[in-house]
């Protein structure tokens, strides 16, 4: 059996330590791994299968023995290093946002789209989080009823912004306990017993590039005829993203049919069983592979609708567990080169 | 100069107490205040324009003396306590559920239906917290262009649900921040660093009872043919409620005039300039009278589409400042009797 020397590209930060945890815990054949980071965590180690690895800086040189590289360093360092770790060989795929919208990038949820993967030249992209757990949660109802719209809004963790942000909500949170001023850095305003609806920044249409990830990568992975009408917000949770959607189909839908699809859906936990108050949960969602889903009621105010509530681990699916996943897939597939 | 004979049932409780707050501060010309609440607070005092007003057990006999009472005391002693106050001469306006559905009992935001107080028989409802700042917000749109749909999915803060669940919030986060368990009482799943997709209980159809009082309530108050689709959940915010909205109207509309509309509105305050980050936020609204409104922007998936994000403090124009304003209203109308 093939075995693979992975790289980790940013192995020290939140979303690369979850994927060498994730790495560890997959059954993907790895014969070495290859912690990168900046220079200034260079010699730090990394547990890894019962081995310890030492961390290097990413550069020219470092990808010709690495069969596949994840990278998670933010997309100003992916613009510059991916194009490296490509032409030294490697098939990287990258979990910032440089690459998504790119021709000839195939961008994929493995439960959504992995015939995607076939025409990758070296790169792929791994979705936004708040696209992620979407797409799994619709692409099996799609695939049913055709879905026309998506109206969304979202309930967003703070570690979605890093490390940094996780810090300043509980910094904010204790401050406004103890009835101190909350001190606000990483986000425009305090976060802390609040609801920020701005993540990222405002484009000219007067959405932001988040909520405008929410439609374009729909449109990329899923069916660019699906019209979707976004709004994302940031609220005082830590990890787990949840979703409010709403859904108009093409087809008419029994929902008991909705409830038979989502008991076999790939990559997702259906909770819902609001007599004994059982929905999906931001908190129940930590640490967990699946997206949960739940509140699955239709909506009459329309002729075909459904509203639903989504909820996953935004490091996990959102990001470290997607990115594991497309290798696994590379691997089955059998489109890793060399 | 007439003058008005004024009760607080409930007057000690969260909404009580801002109550005789809002009244102090406003125009309405009061002779007398007489603070009611439950045995054990009886005897106590509440301060109200350089006077302090025993508070009394409210009961039968209790209004004959009184003009207007507002009444903050739940749905069960308002079942009780409203008829009586009616019969004793009272004008009451409730804050509770108890009449907001029954015929024959106006269901009133002066804003938006201020009509419907000539034909009360003594007893005026105060709408749901979450309708009321939606309602404010809808009232111009709806009618410069005619709403045909609402999709909604709120963002509430847990003094909706009274003192316990303040404490309730403070304590779980507390306890978090620390590393113990956080302990749930009022609500039945943690609310520290979540969100809850139920506020109230379930009913048949799927929905919470929350969620069917904004539809029930949009048509008794604005137009039963607005067709509303309501996703209520409860964030880990002390005050203050705010709500994604997606509006399709009849007509075409231009932005500038949705812009224009608000400048002008009553009880509205827009702000929304994304240049300067600026937008509605839980926090900025507490104490405040107005309901805010921004993030204004055509949704593109539908021909009339709107998004828009709409704050307000739940518990002044959520609860006890619309039962003053009604008050006012009253006077204003000359609607008062005796």
């Amino acid at each position: 059996m093939r075995s693979y020397r992975v790289a980790v590209v940013g192995a020290l930060g939140a979303v690369g330590q979850q994927m060498v945890r994730i790495l560890e815990r997959s059954s993907l054949a790895v014969s070495s791994l290859k912690p990168l980071d900046i220079e200034e965590n260079a010699g730090k180690q990394v547990s890894f299968r019962d081995k310890m690895w030492t961390v290097e800086t990413s550069g020219k040189g470092k990808f010709i023995d690495v069969d596949i590289a994840l990278f998670s360093a933010g997309a100003e360092a992916s613009e510059i290093l991916a194009p490296i770790a490509v032409s030294e060989g490697a098939v990287v795929i990258d979990n910032s946002s440089q690459w998504r919208m790119t021709d000839g990038v195939p961008l994929v949820i493995p439960e959504v789209n992995p015939e995607a993967l076939r025409s990758h030249k070296g790169l792929i992209a791994n979705p936004n989080c708040s696209t992620i757990q979407m797409l799994v949660a619709l692409k099996p109802l799609h695939d049913a009823f055709t879905i026309k719209r998506v109206v969304v809004s979202t309930y967003q963790a703070v570690s979605g912004s890093g490390a940094a942000a996780i810090r300043e909500l509980r910094e904010q949170t204790q401050a406004v306990l103890d009835g101190r001023q909350a001190v606000a850095q990483v986000y425009p305003h305090p976060i802390a017993f609040n609801a920020l609806p701005q993540i990222d920044v405002f484009l000219e249409n007067g959405y932001t590039k988040e909520e405008m990830k929410m439609v374009n990568e729909t449109h990329k992975m899923l069916d660019p005829n699906i019209l979707v009408s976004p709004t994302a917000v940031r609220i005082p949770v830590f990890r787990g993203h949840s979703e409010s959607i709403n859904l108009e189909f093409e087809k008419p839908f029994e929902l008991e049919k909705v409830f038979e699809l989502y008991k076999h859906a790939p990559g997702v936990r259906l909770v819902d069983d609001p007599g004994h108050l059982a929905y999906p949960l931001a908190l129940d969602a930590e640490d967990r592979y699946e997206v949960f889903v739940g509140r699955l009621r239709r909506d009459p105010s329309i002729e075909n609708g459904l509203n639903m509530w989504v909820v996953s681990d935004n490091l996990l699916k959102g990001a470290a567990l997607n990115t594991v996943q497309i290798a696994e897939k590379l691997v089955e597939m059998d489109l890793i080169g060399r």
